[in-house]
């Protein structure tokens, strides 16, 4: 497998062609941004820990039967997908209130909630990625109604593998965000990345943030948060 | 009739308990808002048009079979509803993209939508009345799944009656705000008021505005817009 062309460099990851058709080379970068690009920062080893977590959650998803892009890890920072068009949704999957969802709907943090939630955000830098709902979403043309519908019950799907596995490793899936895309077959996808980039994750017991939390706010080393939740999923943690 | 103790008022209305059961006295105030309360002043007359032109649209859906909360029109500031209790939400039908919905999806103001679009915000004046979906109305339990159901049924049964009527007297039907309300005997009725305070209606040959947005963005007098459409209406017009 041979890296080609450039394709798509993005906040946290580039895309490279390779010499095989519809499959993708990607290399995690250590760029982190949060709001909107407001706030960045190179932190270094993040493109590592993100490649290994990102790695081991499609592995495991796949042990579960929930089919991705993802085909298999290349290096530490590196991993190799099947290319897909990304459908412009965000979809965010929660299980305990926090960040946004606090704001929108004045509900406290760290309220457990009985059922997850779903929701869309439209993928548009300028526009700062608004929530937006199924009506919005036929009239931007972003997806069919079948394939929301699709995409909802993936995410659900995902969340039922993780948390339980995250919970096994002491750790609370807050809420996540998936992107899915479709294959030249058409298949409807989940590809980009699962990582505490894109999870809020709290120790079960005492709620210390791992995630991207720790550079938003300021709250800690991002780089100390995700090799915790690297150990705790049984990963190898490199110097 | 009598009018009775104060019960409730809001930033266009006042609601009075009257000495019958389950009926109250609305009276239509001449405040304006805007923009959560951020733009306020005192338009005379505002209140006798919004009064007449809600008394004229609610017997205009009642005579086509769309029931609400609407009694019958007292003077020209004052009339009798049903007493419900309100819903927290406001649900917006769109058939013309302006205001929040270019903000949102960035679609040029002024493009015809195919079809309506519906959306739902939580009634919160701290929260700023965010846009929410339907997982948001669920964990907020403003409303049970068949009443938002209900609810997007008769906003979009008002939608086809007041588009068409408004049509006919030369003006679109761009955007519109709905209540709804709970009678005591678990009825979901429209409720609250339309008026040009809560519907965008513009000219159909030149576009002019002749509602709200009048005084949200100061292009011209509130009094005259409304008047306009109160004559289009076929509506009195006071002196």
């Amino acid at each position: 497998m041979q890296k080609e062309k450039l394709l798509y460099e993005g906040k946290a990851k580039k895309l490279y062609q390779t010499n095989e058709k519809e499959v993708l080379w990607v290399e995690y970068k250590d760029d982190a941004t949060a709001f909107n690009g407001e706030k960045k920062e190179v932190l270094h080893g993040k493109g590592k820990l993100n490649n290994e977590i990102s790695s081991l959650l499609f592995q495991k998803l796949a042990d579960t039967g929930i089919r991705s892009h993802f085909v298999k890890k290349l290096s530490a920072t590196e991993q190799l997908v099947k290319q897909t068009t990304i459908v412009p949704l965000e979809v965010v999957v929660r299980n305990i209130v926090a960040g946004s969802l606090h704001k929108r709907t004045g509900i406290e943090e760290g309220t457990e909630l009985n059922q997850a939630i779903v929701e869309f955000y439209y993928k548009d830098d300028d526009l700062g990625d608004p929530l937006i709902n199924n009506d919005h979403i036929r009239i931007l043309q972003a997806a069919e109604p079948e394939q929301v519908h699709n995409m909802r019950e993936q995410a659900l799907a995902v969340n039922k593998s993780l948390k339980k596995h995250f919970d096994d490793c002491g750790l609370l899936l807050v809420d996540f965000k998936l992107e899915f895309g479709t294959t030249a077959d058409g298949e409807l996808l989940l590809a980009d990345e699962i990582s505490p980039d894109t999870c809020r994750l709290w120790d079960k017991e005492t709620r210390e943030k791992f995630d991207k939390d720790l550079f938003r706010f300021g709250l800690g080393s991002l780089q100390d948060g995700y090799t915790e939740i690297l150990k705790r999923l049984g990963g190898a943690v490199h110097g």
